[in-house]
């Protein structure tokens, strides 16, 4: 099975950039010749990111070669003008707890940043529009644009409204998965988790935010530590 | 039959605009209480539309008092960062034909802007999140994003990816209407026309685009004269 040409929604977290350390290895039954990397810049209070993405964006060009890993392209579409989100509205704080979790919502960001990519896809020319996005199996409680009967949806629906007829596919192969696995096959892979960034607050990360509790269980439970840098108590 | 509130797309041109006529209609089935316009600055060349919006929202809170129609929400998102488009990449010229007006899709753009519409559905807190826009019969060879089972698709979609799960319509009363149907329409509820802009190059509106040959043939065929600036030859 060839898929020759993607785009990769990668926010500079370990989940996106273990998708793209994975879309590489040569063991998979499909090979993927280019990878068009899209991060978004939507207002996120945690901007800081990017500048990850960024740096794990140029890490696999060093090993893959600037070919099969596009340089990064970033879009600035700023979410924080709707709000009503703890990740984009001045006005709502972090949540310090997992119970809090659904404040950081943000409403429909997943469809616009699949939206995004799927214009993105079109004006490169792809066809058929693969995207890859990585919802995982810690978000579906929280997260009701992360599981897959909306992105089976919103896949016909884009294939429906594309300019010329062009299939969208949107491919999530870690929405069964825990941010345990990943972080499992991503250590087998060297994927440089410490150039990603997941913390909603700030850098170093907090340690608190729901992000970095997720983050901080998927490293313990593998008997792994994670190495980026977190603040002092 | 009552909505109470919805959030109407408003480009500032005459088929947004008589929908914003038609929805006050007290003769309608239904009561729209509250009508939140939204327009978009997504990089059009033609972004003088959105003073047009402006002042047929100003024209409606005159005539129906500004708790039936609230103040004109503006969106930025420039989608000239993906280009691709006549409307909005630079390198790209505004075709002066009808035959190349596949050339003026906007990629994925109705996506897009009903997408922001639930946001901003959401963050008002409205439920369900009615949407109003305006795809016309015109629309349905140039653009798929304009045909209904693609709509039909997205509000599911959106609906499913709902932050709490409330449910997103998008109404398209004139999917099935011509212009020429439109102008009619609106010519009964006193559609402020003269306030409206169309064309995709300029004020005074050039007259030779495609978004000016069919509104100029909408009011020919009602035996009216539309009242806008054109430019002389």
């Amino acid at each position: 099975m060839i898929r020759p040409k993607c785009i990769l929604l990668l926010s500079g977290g370990m989940d996106s950039t273990t998708l793209l350390g994975y879309l590489l290895d040569p063991r998979l039954e499909f090979v993927m010749c280019e990878i068009y990397p899209l991060s978004v810049n939507y207002g996120q209070k945690h901007v800081v990111e990017l500048e990850a993405a960024k740096k794990v964006v140029e890490e696999y060009q060093k090993r893959n070669g600037n070919k099969v890993v596009k340089d990064l392209k970033i879009l600035n579409f700023d979410l924080s003008q709707i709000g009503h989100s703890a990740l984009t509205d001045s006005k709502w704080n972090i949540p310090e707890n997992m119970e809090d979790q659904i404040q950081t919502v943000v409403p429909f960001r997943n469809t616009m940043l699949i939206t995004l990519a799927a214009a993105y896809g079109e004006s490169l020319g792809l066809n058929p529009i693969n995207i890859y996005m990585t919802p995982v199996k810690e978000d579906f409680s929280a997260y009701r644009d992360c599981r897959r009967p909306f992105f089976t949806c919103l896949e016909k629906a884009l294939s429906l409204g594309s300019t010329y007829g062009v299939e969208v596919f949107i491919h999530t192969p870690f929405v069964e998965k825990t941010k345990i696995e990943i972080v499992e096959i991503g250590t087998k892979l060297a994927v440089p988790y410490h150039l990603t960034h997941s913390c909603y607050k700030s850098k170093p990360a907090c340690g608190k935010c729901p992000a970095c509790v997720e983050r901080l269980v998927a490293f313990e439970v593998n008997n792994l530590k994670d190495v980026i840098e977190y603040q002092k108590e």
